[in-house]
């Protein structure tokens, strides 16, 4: 039977990542041991999606602290550990987790001021293994609340990936698809293609393939006559960020994938691990949108599908408002509409 | 002061077509003196564009009866004809104006019986020719009926390419872009790529910037994105076929389109030659889909961009039910609904 592919383990020593950035022609695993190899792969989005870049980074800061000699004294220990984090921190800023999980093993250690150097090395790597078990346990949560709303759906579309492979674990978006399957329900998923980084074509068709799961690609045009055909009977998204208002900033093409369920009457769901709620930014407005490069847009696979020098409009990600929001899915259960209050009651425990 | 790049022209005894297929890398035109050219022209999309392909055929026609002896005698003459408009419409046998174009020519000399055979083929370059001038000036009028519509506007946004490199003359959709060009007023266009053959980013963002005309290049899933900051106040396209009830049959892509207008409360309009116009469809259900190569969609750009083998949904075309559509632009007027009854009145005069 096919299994799921890991996008990030820690076996034999090694970090072993799976090269995004080859997908989905080639199947490769970097097994990396050097902190600058780590910097490297996150930098250049061979491992990607929040979760599995803290993931990465967790594992690549204990790399970058394995070697210091166990008698070199604490302080010296702490001082190469900041070294490491603030490295590892420069390989992709705008990564909130990737901040978090850094900050996380360096709290850690901080936390143990009687800790010799070897242990707190240990220490290290338990922490990480334990940022990857609870992300796993995230993913198969979501998966669980997810499902419950998915009686009676056959079918599910998807816009981008927030699949297994942006996770250590089933995914947000995917993971009731892969819970499903464990069950022996099988639930078919239309893939957005998600131009123009084509996150659908390359890599969310690409790891259900794998997983022996049913999928079907579609351009991001498509996505309104799957509806209106009635081949699909939910949408489930995944975030990067969730206004304390419901507000949902996704990948680039969600705002419009949200409008067209409404109105053919599908539920626009949106997976969200808690720690992409976002309780300072009020709304959507308060989000920045980055304006990537035109060549994205102009340019595939090397080859020019536009003229030079035209111009472009390149938002990376979009806001889709509350109201198009049928629930948003966390770790911690399934919060409804009124957002502002039902988000911080379910998430918050208020 | 850039030109508009013409698609079809006759000059010097020769038909010259832009290779469209050679877009945007390349601005290369034929010029074809043989039937068999023209026929591998159609077929393998170095003209496209109902009008453009009927252009191309007609004047294809007569190069193709150009070369028989004026001596060979009428009956010899029209065998010859006959065969050569059943050669050229098998170059795309689902392209309605393709027969259309040639059965005209072949009307022309059927009606002529007391034509000598050297007439005969002045009669036909002739026909052909007025069909060219008749779609130059069916773009205009639909441009000035479009106008008339954009009070206000600073940009539109189009999806696929209703252009002039789709017609003989100045587009249908982009009709109103040019004209008010030509009267100084500017109008930018926001240019949907057109996944999957990217005939927006191809030829659309092409054919308007060698006119030195503003346009800007987005994915398809930006399109909702460009609506919601208000970047563009109204939507244009072209249509492959209207159903007598309104319904548009357009690329795929354009549905979506419609319902995002809709709700952001922007006009969408239809830029449909009355030659478009199917009153014997009654409505879109009726209007079969064409299901296209899973490797269009699969690919881009010679290259792997999803896995090989995935399942793929890649219909050529969407309906959009009247009900979004603001108005139908014909070149004899401007329909708004209730359009079973209006497009009636408008386009047969009843």
């Amino acid at each position: 039977m096919p299994e799921r592919v890991e996008a990030v383990r820690f076996e034999a020593g090694q970090l072993v990542l799976l090269d995004q950035t080859l997908l989905p022609n080639e199947k490769e695993f970097l097994r990396l041991e050097a902190v600058a190899d780590v910097w490297e792969a996150i930098k250049t989005l061979r491992v990607r999606g929040a979760p599995a870049i803290g993931g990465a980074a967790a594992y690549g800061l204990y790399l970058g602290v394995r070697e210091v000699p166990d008698d070199v004294g604490r302080e010296a220990f702490m001082a190469k550990l900041t070294e490491v984090r603030d490295y590892l921190a420069s390989s992709r800023p705008t990564a909130v987790n990737l901040f978090w999980a850094l900050d996380r093993l360096v709290g850690v250690a901080m936390a143990e001021p009687g800790s010799d150097v070897a242990s707190l090395k240990a220490r290290l790597l338990a922490e990480a293994r334990a940022i990857q078990a609870e992300d796993e346990a995230m993913c198969r949560a979501i998966g669980e609340h997810a499902l419950k709303l998915f009686d009676g759906v056959d079918a599910v579309l998807t816009h981008c990936n927030a699949g297994g492979l942006a996770t250590m674990g089933i995914g947000t978006a995917l993971a009731p698809i892969y819970l499903a399957a464990e069950r022996g329900r099988t639930i078919r998923v239309f893939a957005d293609e998600t131009r123009p980084l084509l996150q659908g074509a390359r890599i969310t068709t690409w790891e259900l393939d794998q997983a022996g799961l049913p999928v079907t690609l579609i351009t991001d045009g498509m996505a309104a006559t799957v509806m209106r055909r009635g081949k699909v009977q939910a949408v489930i998204v995944g975030t990067d960020r969730v206004a304390a208002n419901g507000d949902v900033a996704n990948k680039i093409g969600t705002y419009g994938v949200a409008i067209l369920a409404h109105e053919h009457g599908i539920p626009f769901y949106v997976a969200a691990p808690s720690s992409t709620i976002d309780f300072a930014t009020r709304n959507g407005d308060a989000i920045e949108i980055e304006l990537r490069d035109p060549d994205e847009v102009r340019r595939l696979g090397g080859r020019q599908t536009a003229p030079a020098g035209i111009d472009v409009f390149n938002p990376a990600f979009d806001v889709t408002p509350a109201r198009y929001v049928s629930a948003i899915v966390t770790e911690k259960g399934v919060v409804t509409a009124p957002y502002e209050v039902n988000l911080r009651k379910v998430v918050l425990g208020e």
